[in-house]
């Protein structure tokens, strides 16, 4: 390496990959450093989870998006360590990597609330393994069903609760009911798909509590007409593998559901908790790090914080959202702050969020989008969301690919990735014995023989 | 269920899915039982494995190829057991499935002869989870490679063996080659992926035995020409995290490699061996059951065996070979048969192969094909291939997202699926620390803060 100035990235989400996409400058030598070999376009995870996509087609190789890029390489490791007064950081197998500047984008994961035994009921929904889990277990649900005769453990097998109502939630509530309501309609002989239960939860008053009103309440009748049933007001309190128990208003309440998933809440990645401790930082209750307005560290001015690691704060001094948007709008910033600075040219004003506005989409041809201060819904906000999601896809490929897929969807009802592989999941297995199951007499124990 | 005549499938294969199909016809009730919840395109499966295709793109739910055939109906389960006198199937959970006519078609699997702990360091590629594995661990060592500064330590992890030069041998080496040489040309600053050294190695005297010499030569020349050394006539002594330990007529060698994948056998599914001791059948040595001309099994002229798992011998005595066309007429015969008994009509004659040819792709733009006795090699044969491959994939969708696939990889080398999903590969993990990496300086073991 030459004697340009060093550029460490901690992250290649959306935040990281924009500031490695604006330091395109023979000035600076970057690294961009990542526990996974790809950028996910995490804003569809949630079609991976319903079978809607694969996940090579919303995951790109980091190394292809940024090999032409000559003055960058990408690094697979696991940072465990910042020394901010040595300027280096230290990954898991003992390699150090100094730096000039340091950006970090090492973003959020999924949080339970402190209840961490509650992933193995209701899975979050950050990375591609969760994603593939979860729709292990909706595909697995309906199947264990069209074997089960005891209809009261059918509806616990139907059940499907969704606990948190922001985007995500709103989106996979409305896949899953359309899962239930027309992929799956001529599928099974025993069951009808369309007895599934579909419950979106949240303690908040209403769905989507960052749009406005009038599309929280569009979004909420467009989820009743697919068949979601939308509980605001409620707790969960609990979580095992026969369900939720819940407080509300109306008192203490359980549901019988095998299928949880978690949209609840996210905390920053653990790495923003050292870096506080090694430049005796602030962090937010999200343990976030508190960030100066141009998003460095306090007396570390060669250090930025961005995207769902920062907690910084827009003029008002209302806190900034977790959204893709946020981390790419810093990402740019920390790029151009660096350059300005290898140029020796004046520093930039503050960091300004600039919000392009808000969208959420709600099973096939509808939405709700607040644009610029206008507020959509329905099929037009719905084209909008297509249309958006399909430009910011990195890579050539993925649109192309991801295009094709909701064409043949949209025209046939189909899905092409609903595939059940890995392990089964904790809950149920078909190898067991199960009590109930469909079976036309009982067999004697002794003539079974377990083969394999 | 009605008292028509009731047909069980175990296993939806190329042979078993072919079956099903067959008997669409209200006559008769179809129960298809299989361990997964779709259908394999087995022979793009080295493409999922190279980060070509997706799974989701090679697999279709049974459900959903099935859907419109009303007297079918798909479970999800595994057979322990068959009782041929009651004539019923037990399931692992102890359900049990009563039949009139039965057809086994629970195909194979890979086969380390004998050494099943060289699974873990070269494994099968004969489901979508060795393909990820297969995926994830080529990857891994590309990446690994950029890392180390250790000439050796490098070679050993950019090199890849591939055991067995049958088709999907050859397949996978022209494709692992094609990785190192064009797709990821740019991707890398410390390596040159050309670097890579691609072994394909069989006991055989020459690659593709199941094809004319001619064609073998051609398919050998066309591998060297991507990179590939191809040594035959080296037996695999044994394998472990090292590599490989290999005796051929010039004695005994050894190769470091990290990467090595089995291409090297199959073996009959275990259920071959329950069900010939239950009925009395011989198995051949590849585990497979012994049937009559008419694909049952002796004794049992209700019970067919078909495709990978049945020991049939075409008209001069030879065997029938492992392929989807054996197992697809097989199916399609065994489908016959039994609709031509409920008809009370004249017996078939004996099952007869009818073989159309066998193909072998080389890389981009190349195959070898024998259709119908005419040699093809180059452009037309893979011309022939691909026109091949897509018509049997069993649904719309797939045929429309492979061939946009292909387009684009053939217009830009780019792979859409080059992702390292899932956890670290057993012989080497980044958490670990890990001697020979390249570092800037040596970092003293107190500082290196372990947190997560």
């Amino acid at each position: 390496m030459s004697e340009r100035r060093k550029v460490v990235i901690i992250g290649g989400g959306f935040g990281g990959l924009s500031a490695a996409q604006h330091l395109n400058s023979n000035l600076v030598d970057v690294t961009l450093i990542d526990r996974r070999n790809y950028h996910l376009f995490q804003p569809l995870l949630y079609q991976v989870a319903t079978g809607s996509l694969s996940p090579g087609e919303i995951a790109s190789p980091l190394r292809s998006v940024l090999s032409r890029q000559k003055n960058t390489r990408v690094w697979l490791g696991t940072i465990v360590d910042v020394d901010p007064d040595a300027k280096r950081v230290i990954l898991a197998d003992g390699t150090i990597v100094p730096y000039d500047s340091l950006i970090v984008a090492a973003g959020s994961e999924t949080s339970h609330f402190g209840h961490n035994d509650w992933q193995q009921w209701a899975p979050g929904l950050k990375s591609i393994e969760e994603a593939t889990t979860i729709r292990h277990k909706i595909l697995y649900a309906f199947e264990v069903a069209e074997r089960l005769s005891d209809p009261k453990e059918r509806r616990a097998w139907l059940t499907f609760v969704i606990v948190g109502a922001g985007a995500t939630g709103v989106e996979l509530s409305g896949a899953i009911a359309e899962i239930a309501r027309q992929t799956l309609k001529n599928d099974f002989r025993s069951i009808n798909p369309e007895e599934a239960q579909i419950i979106l939860m949240d303690g908040a008053p209403r769905a989507l509590m960052s749009f406005s009103e009038d599309l929280s309440e569009k979004a909420t009748r467009s989820l009743a007409k697919l068949g979601v049933q939308v509980r605001c007001g409620a707790m969960v309190k609990h979580i095992n593998e026969q369900g939720l128990a819940i407080e509300s208003e109306k008192g203490a309440d359980s549901i019988a559901a095998k299928t949880v998933v978690w949209a609840g809440g996210i905390t920053a990645s653990p790495l923003g908790k050292i870096l506080a401790r090694r430049t005796n930082a602030e962090t937010d209750k999200g343990a976030r790090v508190k960030v100066k307005p141009d998003l460095t560290v306090p007396n570390y001015p060669d250090i930025y914080v961005i995207g769902d690691l920062a907690s910084a704060t827009d003029e008002k001094g209302r806190p900034l959202p977790g959204l893709a948007q946020v981390a790419m709008q810093g990402g740019a910033y920390a790029a151009n702050a660096i350059l300005r600075k290898v140029k020796g040219q004046q520093e930039l004003p503050p960091f300004r969020y600039f919000d392009k506005g808000s969208l959420a989409v709600i099973g096939r041809a509808a939405a709700v989008a607040d644009v610029f201060g206008t507020h959509l819904s329905g099929l037009i906000a719905w084209l909008v969301w297509v249309f958006i999601h399909l430009m910011y896809l990195v890579n050539f490929q993925s649109r192309v690919l991801v295009f094709t897929q909701w064409a043949i969807q949209d025209l046939t009802f189909s899905r092409g990735a609903r595939l059940i592989t890995g392990a089964a999941p904790t809950d149920f297995d078909f190898t067991q014995d199960l009590s109930g199951m469909r079976s036309e007499r009982e067999i004697k124990p002794e003539t079974v023989n377990v083969a394999r």
